[in-house]
């Protein structure tokens, strides 16, 4: 007989099955004992009849055992619209305890509020067994499968680039350094440079979903120092215009499969609702500013007007569902100074590129590469990187088509999805800089 | 009009299409050029006539054009069985170069046999450009992608773990040590009590795909310090046998899927044909050293049977071959005390666990693992491992199911499956401790 998944039961009426989970709750009473059971898939109650004579080993069981252990259970599945847990009960015939819980847990995890993240942390085997909590590994789960799938259908080939690198490269600073043998090495910030040698080999369309490491030493709720990035960079493109369409369309994809898959539950228990319209609004940065001061009279001195101020990321948030029921937004036109210098730029300076905004918080840098050689130069000499690039300014020497991508960071989009304040809850097991265990 | 890949091509007889790739070839003859263009999925011949009035501009272009810069090139496709190549040709109408290759390349990609490694790897984006390296590359994709396929239709969840640990776990050497703002970290050597930390937290099942770390400083073909990991954990097991079924049924569907989408070229360019039974058989320790020695009088000292010896690794490829038409062969039973402490072992110290074969070279070690917090303590005890694992041994402590897996290290399956001598030809980058560029 094979393993039966919870949710799978309402399949199985009047049917013998066996089921297998965490014990959530017993409640040991005079002539019954109901036990809540629970997978990763759901919970059901188990009924037992403690004056049936039949019973009388499966009573014996629950003289001294806790919840938190483990039992798999062979039993009937009766409807019983009488039981409120979805109207349904298992009637076993046979339970075999396979792991004991013999301690009170360090916490309750069914109430999490009045316990420090840290306590959490330090027992997040614990911690993950909240319902809430093991949805926002199962809700990232899916999240990186269907944006991985858009992709895939569209025929791109996935990488996986080197974590360990020869030189602390891009920006030099926040780089974790590695006792590598006699020398040193780093751990890698991004693949921006390898997505891109990907293209000058031919590639065409490639993603790399990887840990990358930022040796920040800033304990806010928004910093780590690894994370899931999702990187991608396709060749061919007329213009950043295509990666910005081609980024849109795998958001859709992919946040209308969550909302299919989740739909209620983003409602119920994380209270959010996803709003996509068919096409993703794009303004440049000047027109945010215009618009803002328009509908919301938010002014700000022209000088500050080469990027979005904080206040004005927020309002932007506003303003995309206000003007657009959309959750998502694009702001094109950036000067290109204050960019890597990786970035192609117009005769004017603009960056030939976009952020993409999601409820007012940034979470993707993306732009039409600069895949000539004599400019990538140029750009790399103004910022005196030179040097320290050069084995990526090769890439360009030998015919590199026009090709641009985008980063995705995926906890921090899980964040802003689920509406949830602090990085620590998204990550599996959050790395900050004093978060090394467990 | 969008741009089309070339393998699509002979969906647009008579039609006029867009596209764009790499010269691979120019021959500017008295009264035609014949291009090769390609882009990651085909080849096709682009035909100018020079006499022709209209194409005066068309000609100019080529006067100076080296192979390897890109063109952009519309024109109208034709069925043309003179055409050696895909009996089509494109007659183009308008052509832009996207990029110029201005040198000489450092070698000559189509002939790799007189190329030494490192020069390879030096210039690895030209390297890629070479056919066959391109396609170990994207076939390696595709891998990953139906064994993630295979275990998603499982409703199996993606977990990202964290690759800087606090503790050098597990075996203690072979760990890279980072610099962590004012202490050290470690790199992980493998996700394995993560994985398992995700079953005390009930996931239920789970994978992973990531880079992990070794610090081994050996310059052979098969090591390198930074790979690819397959990983796998599922609850609820009864035995290993699960552990064993699953890993086989996984492996069956993503290679028929790979033979389905690669035939040709597997056997074309690899010469290498994927045998799979419909059940990939299963012997035991003792089992095998039996049959090698009644079928090829391989007989070696009781005293060696406690593993196998690299000449019956070998055999054993043979031997799985000959006896059962399979590629793959399971082999269980071993003795327990050479194996790692978190793996369950029966009363007779026999590992209940298994090792896969591909070809004769061991790609997986599997095994239930022991999820009694007593016994578990014990067997890490008995290592004297106690204090290093102590955060593992918590997760055993309040209710664990049982539950088992294994890891598939991609790039080691690849290099068998391929018929490829090294491990630097089937990493995007190879790392090594000589290696940490580009």
């Amino acid at each position: 007989m094979e393993l039966v998944k919870i949710k799978d039961l309402n399949k199985f009426f009047d049917k013998e099955v066996i089921i297998h989970g965490f014990i959530e709750n017993i409640r040991n009473l005079q002539y019954v004992i109901f036990i809540i059971l629970k997978d990763e898939t759901g919970k059901i109650q188990v009924t037992i009849e403690k004056e049936d004579e039949n019973n009388k080993d499966l009573v014996k069981l629950f003289d001294n055992l806790m919840t938190e252990s483990t039992i798999k259970v062979k039993g009937k599945v009766l409807e019983n619209s009488k039981v409120k847990l979805n109207g349904m009960e298992i009637i076993p015939n046979d339970i075999v305890v396979t792991s004991e819980n013999k301690e009170e847990l360090p916490f309750n995890y069914k109430d999490l509020n009045n316990v420090n993240i840290d306590t959490r942390l330090d027992y997040r085997y614990i911690d993950l067994r909240n319902e809430k909590n093991k949805l926002i590994i199962q809700i990232r789960s899916s999240l990186i499968r269907y944006l991985r799938d858009y992709l895939i259908n569209k025929n791109f080939t996935e990488i996986n680039t080197p974590k360990l690198i020869g030189a602390a490269s891009e920006s030099g600073s926040e780089v974790f350094e590695v006792k590598y043998f006699d020398r040193k090495a780093y751990l890698a910030q991004s693949p921006q440079f390898y997505k891109q040698m990907a293209m000058a080999a031919g590639f065409g369309s490639i993603f790399e979903v990887s840990s990358v490491f930022r040796a920040e030493n800033s304990n806010t709720s928004r910093h780590a120092t690894e994370f899931t990035s999702f990187d991608v960079e396709t060749s061919y493109i007329d213009s950043y215009h295509d990666i910005m369409n081609l980024e849109s369309e795998m958001i859709k994809y992919a946040f209308n499969k969550l909302d299919i898959e989740y739909k209620d539950k983003l409602k119920d228990i994380f209270n959010v609702e996803i709003k996509i319209p068919e096409d993703i609004p794009k303004l440049t940065l000047s027109e945010v500013y215009e618009k803002l001061e328009e509908k919301y009279n938010y002014k700000v001195d022209d000088s500050e007007k080469t990027d979005l101020t904080r206040e004005a990321e927020k309002l932007l948030g506003k303003l995309a569902l206000d003007l657009y029921k959309s959750d998502f937004i694009f702001v094109t036109d950036y000067p290109a100074d204050k960019r890597a210098f990786y970035h192609m730029r117009d005769e004017n300076n603009i960056l030939l590129g976009y952020d993409l905004y999601f409820r007012g918080v940034e979470i993707t840098t993306g732009a039409q590469r600069e895949h000539r050689f004599e400019e990538v130069v140029k750009n790399a000499k103004e910022k005196n990187l030179e040097e320290d690039v050069k084995f990526y300014l090769e890439f360009f020497k030998h015919g590199c088509p026009p090709h641009g991508g985008f980063g995705l960071g995926i906890d921090r989009v899980i964040m802003i999805l689920l509406n949830i304040d602090s990085v620590k809850e998204v990550q599996f097991l959050f790395r900050g800089p004093n978060r090394l265990t467990p």
